[in-house]
């Protein structure tokens, strides 16, 4: 799907960039490369995640073909609660500032989007696979006891789904987190290295 | 993907039921037919629709064939709480009793599934298939303000998600419903009200 955007899009014709090249304008990012241990563990995200880097051998993907909606921006409130982690196929990936629990966001780049059905079929196939592409690795970097996902959006309108590692000794347990109490900004270096945890297992583009 | 099963369906085989015959021991459900306005909608749907309908013209499908894991049984907690609305292909389907909410719970037939990652590929995409197909239905039924989606399961471990309608109005907003406040149980009349409007729109196993 990547692949075929990539190819399609006039603006890298008329930069002229070619995957092996170089960076001239710094809007390449690296991925790691070979893709991680997340990227072709199911069927699904194998074929996907061949596709992706088919067209990019050395792992480099322009951020800006990613955006699926150039329209898209991030709701100011999840942007003063979290901080990015990354780009998924659909989705921005961001940590939220809460020391309390390990805890992802996703949020799907599609402007207006408020409910999963605002979605296509596609978009709502690939929001399944970041859910479960986030959720194993969330699981395996904090062995917790379970994991919560949920798109709630009460307050907050614009689409994200949340997925948050629970532990039966945190704060909230067995509630949900959502108004359980004021979030508890991380220590700086402990966001840092939540966030390095997680970019360690996922290739972002 | 249910056509597939049916035809390799020993049991199938073994009764010599054919799809345009009786109905001897009782096993079949009816679908309503021609398949309901939720049928059909998106892409990946209508695919799948065709598939599943393909192989019963007169829309009969095997209940039995449906279960596709005969060791799966409901959690008792589920079972107290909730009241069975009827089959989609990966899950049973239940309506909550609390009247404060129109809230729907599926509940995919994989025995011993806590989390959305122990389900393999095709599981999940059949499963974000029924949210969207629940979701819409429970929109239009209910003209909510918003839909709250959620896998949380740090009570009941068996894995269900939750598919709710919320207004602004209502008791718990803009919290989440889960552990807002206790249930309040439907008047029968208006519980069987709920659930024959969902199953009005929606082409049950």
């Amino acid at each position: 799907m990547i692949g075929g955007r990539l190819t399609s899009d006039p603006n890298r014709s008329s930069l002229g960039l070619l995957p092996s090249g170089p960076d001239p304008v710094g809007e390449w990012l690296v991925h790691r490369q070979p893709p991680g241990p997340y990227i072709g563990r199911t069927q699904l995200e194998s074929k996907r995640a061949g596709r992706r880097y088919a067209s990019f051998p050395r792992g480099l993907v322009p951020f800006s073909s990613r955006m699926a909606d150039s329209t898209w921006s991030l709701h100011p409130q999840l942007e003063r609660d979290s901080v990015a982690v990354g780009e998924l196929s659909l989705s921005h990936v961001r940590a939220m500032n809460d020391a309390s629990y390990p805890w992802l966001i996703l949020v799907p780049r599609h402007a207006g989007a408020v409910e999963i059905i605002d979605l296509d079929g596609e978009q709502q196939a690939d929001l399944m696979d970041e859910i479960a592409l986030l959720s194993r690795v969330l699981k395996d970097v904090t062995a917790c006891d379970k994991l919560n996902v949920a798109a709630i959006g009460n307050v907050v309108p614009q689409l994200h789904v949340h997925i948050v590692a629970r532990r039966r000794s945190d704060a909230a347990w067995p509630r949900p987190v959502w108004g359980a109490a004021p979030a508890q900004a991380y220590e700086p270096a402990a966001l840092d290295q939540f966030i390095a945890r997680i970019r360690g297992e996922v290739a972002f583009g």
